[in-house]
């Protein structure tokens, strides 16, 4: 499979302003990816230390499956290049976005006990590809933060191998990883988990009440 | 009646990315429609599944009052095309929106034992088409859930011959549905009644601290 | 003293569209007013029921000290004309900016018994005219609702007699009042003031901790 | 060192208007400043008493060492213009921003007691220049407030010596002051201390529901 690079980096780029904007990739933190081809895997990857609200098509570059850069730009992809790399292998995805919420970052700490957050019962959870009824337990998996990116990899390998039909992850104090068959899908996929982790947190804090 | 369906498909999609940027209908989810005829009913309707940040005025479709597709679209309408179908025929409205943010989620969760959320004493409910006076009990009844789309939609009939004065009713855990006689006044309704039930969920917090 | 009428109306038009982006005008509510003159006096004044997101310049009607219209527009003024014209009078304002958040709505409620906010020992205190350090008390009346606006506007002027450093006022349950010599100040002080409300209310809910 | 004195202050405008959006900088609160070069000391400086959502490039100053306007503008600089002077000297920095959130501000006054904010385990600390892991504890001092600005420098300038690993501190009741290399450094590490103190302070008030 092949696609157009030039699109791919503009909706990529467009993505990343419409998140910044919503607080959700602040201070350069978070990165997006989409699948340019398979074979040999080649990655559009937003570029590390950069501004999401003013990212452009032509700052997205390029990597290959041992995250290195095949196009022409100086800059190193983000670390977690190794994350989004073994998502598209392990779920044929096309591509993967990961965000920095207050929110979601609030709710990886609070559920960090209990392994994960389980969403059920909201009409929002339709949203999420292959789910056809708010009748649905959505188990959103929190695994601990680290450094050594081959070994998060590995973990999240695991995590995506225990748990077939999950859409997405929660990194500890860390953020919010989903993905989808193109950005289109995974784009819808960020959103709507953003707004059940919202919509739990401010739950949390109103039923504690009398 | 008829109308200029262009002008009402504009103005549908310039309400939707309005709605999107305030993050009631993120991840595709909401629906939107405006009366373009009466005899037979056509409706200009928000295509399913499309991100509403980016909807277009030539991506409206129309549906007659078996939510059949009558414009040249490939794509289906909303799931809830009956519901909106059946609100225009009870009501006589000329538009009907809804919304799923945050707090409409939230309180038609913790509210849905009492049935409904009962708003009364604020100025921003004259603001709802014939409130004179902030002295005004507004009641927006809470409906259980559904996949049942011609079910909901007799539920949905009922409540309305059972609450003759509603500006609105949530579908629990789901989202706000509104109406008016044109897409402005159902778009002022929609935000009034979003700000109440904020202001609402806020107060909730907020009281049961002191 | 005169204006360019024109001028102030695309700054009132301006402030209108920016301040219903932060939610503060949702639903038609609130209402901008400028002086145009002073003897005879005209305001420049938004119309009642417009969609303060879209407000235009050639929207922005002007009305004589009795309210009645005075530009050639068939729509009629805000229902509060009465009370802008009065804070004119009483403080000699060239501009009156009314706006409902849902901060400045609940804290009207919250603190009703009081009679209104005690503001002290905040930096943000010292953009309000004349303010000169943080160690500054602002009392911000409330003033309960009323759909009588000839006795509203009585009950406005006597809080402004007996309270001659205030910047502003809440209306229970409705919404907040601010002024200033031009409508550059005036959108200052609704910004502070707005600022301070939410502040005080998010720490309200966060100090009646353990 | 010299920079070109347009492209910072179009830089500096562009981040205020910027920051005035998320409500960081309302009512002409906060200011920005960037280094122009070091020998003798110029700083581009954000005028005082401008609304920041319209600052223009053409409004931006330039001031020396003892914050006197060196450009040929009419207006005064901000009253802080002493405090940024005296972060580009201690630190070194070529940008001094700071901000006044509703975050920052009730962080700033429930901590107080604490001497300061102890931020540590969240990966966003990662955006702060030099943090490797978010395994790492990163102390926001805060400090009285007050109105004699050259005694405001000098707690500043002692703050700055005892605790030579911070990037930013705030001011009690007032404000976050934040820097870096350049404007873009000093905007991240903005978006970063303004993230985590809103992470801080809704997990404080979700944590004491529990």
């Amino acid at each position: 499979m092949s696609a157009n690079i030039s699109e791919l980096a503009s909706q990529l780029a467009s993505i990343a302003r419409s998140f910044h904007a919503r607080g959700w990739l602040l201070g350069t933190s978070g990165n997006l990816s989409a699948v340019v081809q398979r074979e040999p895997l080649r990655l559009a990857m937003s570029p590390s230390g950069v501004d999401k609200g003013e990212l452009t098509a032509a700052q997205v570059l390029t990597i290959d499956e041992d995250a290195r850069v095949t196009s022409d730009h100086a800059v190193k992809p983000s670390d977690e290049s190794l994350l989004h790399i073994r998502i598209v292998k392990e779920r044929g995805a096309g591509a993967v976005l990961h965000t920095h919420s207050v929110w979601n970052t609030m709710l990886s700490d609070l559920y960090s006990r209990e392994g994960g957050v389980n969403i059920e019962g909201y009409e929002m959870l339709k949203g999420l590809q292959g789910v056809r009824t708010h009748e649905h337990n959505e188990w959103l998996p929190i695994i601990s933060n680290s450094q050594d990116m081959p070994a998060l990899a590995n973990t999240v390998g695991d995590t995506l191998n225990n748990n077939g039909a999950i859409h997405g992850f929660l990194l500890e104090r860390h953020g919010l990883y989903s993905w989808g068959d193109n950005l289109a899908q995974a784009k819808r996929h960020i959103e709507i988990l953003e707004f059940l982790l919202e919509t739990i947190g401010r739950t949390l804090i109103a039923k504690t009440r009398g």
